[in-house]
């Protein structure tokens, strides 16, 4: 059965910061890695709030590299490698499977739509084929509000059926509980790791039998989401969910990627952190300082911000 | 105003062929473009129909180099070359450029949904500004059905008041005739080219002062639909219409990229030209044999099929 060595079952898809030219900041993102690590937050790099997309296969490889130089232990990684090309995704995952990475988080290919769970199968069966590698660990990539290709419960029985061992766990991100249930219910198991894709489902999914949680708001709000994870069978756990819900719900008041970008600005004092690629917008400064506010009010404070500037 | 000097106004968004490793096949691909040309169709390579986002920005450079060596006047192409990473765009459109194509296609970055005009305007132009070449014709991309972003007409209205000149035109894919009767009234006496997004709103494009269309069956039925193009005042124009949509009318039973495949496997006799990449799938042997029927039944036939074989 797959496992994940050493870490917390708190993921984050981290944030990726950019310089004022809308390159990779590799400096601060390193530096994000290592605050993340330092409160035991695993790795999702190249997710959806990363920005994956917006990013070249090379700057993925690149930043990967980077932070593997920089003594981040690849066992804490799991980088997101999925792409609407499949040799972009073989050639990706290729590297993280390389580098050590625990796993890979993978998204279905999105640009068609209304395709059948065959040709998912396929493009699946493909890549790990293609990367022919025993250390490849798979994680599913449910994502339908963005995506808007879905991963259903059969083409994930029929991917453990052909490829168990591999074909690790997933991350829920379709926002809906009974989708999460029945995922715990039918593969949990099976070995098969269920991550819930926000931290609003952490409990519910760890009193189900999942493994933790992959969240955007791991990236500003880390320290909380970990204790619940290891306090979750303590009197106070619902209390604990319910704090976690209130500090989220502030920053789903705004487009969370250019807001969660802005507080870390905010808290380090590094202007540059506000930084998004097209298509997104950061948030207008009347947001930031808006933002800024209610989090003042929520007493939300990011520890050691300060080392988070470049 | 822009221009595409010796194009016919009826484009096709090139099929891509692969071999049976899913590899491109170079051979197949140049072949199936002389023959469009022949028919007087300019190739729209890269689209949704080519399977483009499922193939890698090396692989899309690499055909299309192929092209040129192989004597395809640039003039006769618009590269569709779009990408969710502005710097994948920024690469692909300099080849493309760099090559003398006549314009290239660009889809709006298509991960994220809901994305404000603001986001999209600046992804076109760090496009425009990051090639940087007075050379560049930009068509617009607008396929909500798929894409799931929208060009909306005020940011079209925004591009034209920066860019004049290089923002060129727009395909309309959107299968709303309203939105293309819009885009007719409000942008084309701008100099603005609006090709319809399928020969089913060929006739009405022409009589609204639109340019011609793009349009998937153009690979399979080109000779009618340049025809209509050449004689749409003429008084039979409305007759050579449902002539068109009654063929197009036979693929739409199918799923559209396999059938217009297997049509041509069928009539070239190269089974390879069936292959599809993943997430697509090729019709099944019962779709295949029932999709031949019913050409054969409309009197289908392509010219010159044979040359079509690898």
């Amino acid at each position: 059965m797959p496992q994940t060595p050493g870490l917390s079952g708190v993921f984050s898809p981290v944030l990726t910061p950019f310089d004022d030219a809308r390159r990779p900041s590799t400096e601060r993102f390193v530096k994000h890695c290592r605050w993340l690590r330092d409160q035991d937050v695993g790795l999702a790099v190249f997710g959806t709030n990363s920005e994956a997309n917006s990013l070249t296969v090379a700057e993925k490889q690149q930043l990967l590299e980077a932070l593997v130089a920089a003594g981040i232990e690849p066992a804490a990684l799991m980088p997101g490698t999925g792409a609407c090309a499949l040799p972009d995704a073989v050639a990706l995952t290729r590297s993280a499977v390389q580098a050590g990475c625990a796993g890979v988080l993978v998204l279905p290919p999105f640009y068609y739509k209304g395709v059948s769970d065959e040709g998912l199968f396929r493009y699946f069966a493909g890549l790990i084929d293609g990367v022919a590698d025993d250390r490849l660990r798979i994680y599913l990539y449910h994502i339908p509000p963005v995506a808007q290709v879905p991963i259903s419960l059969d083409l994930i029985d029929r991917l453990l059926d052909r490829y168990p061992g591999i074909v690790a766990g997933v991350k829920d991100s379709s926002g809906d509980w009974n989708n999460t249930a029945a995922m715990l219910e039918r593969h949990a198991p099976r070995g098969f790791q269920v991550f819930a894709g926000s931290e609003v489902f952490l409990l519910r999914t760890l009193r189900g039998g999942g493994a933790g949680c992959i969240t955007a708001t791991g990236n500003v709000n880390p320290g909380p989401i970990v204790d619940l994870f290891r306090h979750w069978q303590d009197a106070d756990a619902d209390a604990r969910q319910a704090g976690l819900d209130a500090t989220r719900a502030v920053f789903q008041r705004y487009p969370m990627i250019p807001a969660m970008k802005a507080a870390i600005a905010s808290q380090s004092g590094d202007a540059g952190w506000r930084n998004v690629r097209a298509p997104l917008v950061e948030l207008t400064q009347d947001q930031s300082a808006s933002l800024d506010a209610e989090l003042e009010k929520a007493g939300f404070r990011m520890p050691d911000a300060r080392s988070l500037a470049a």
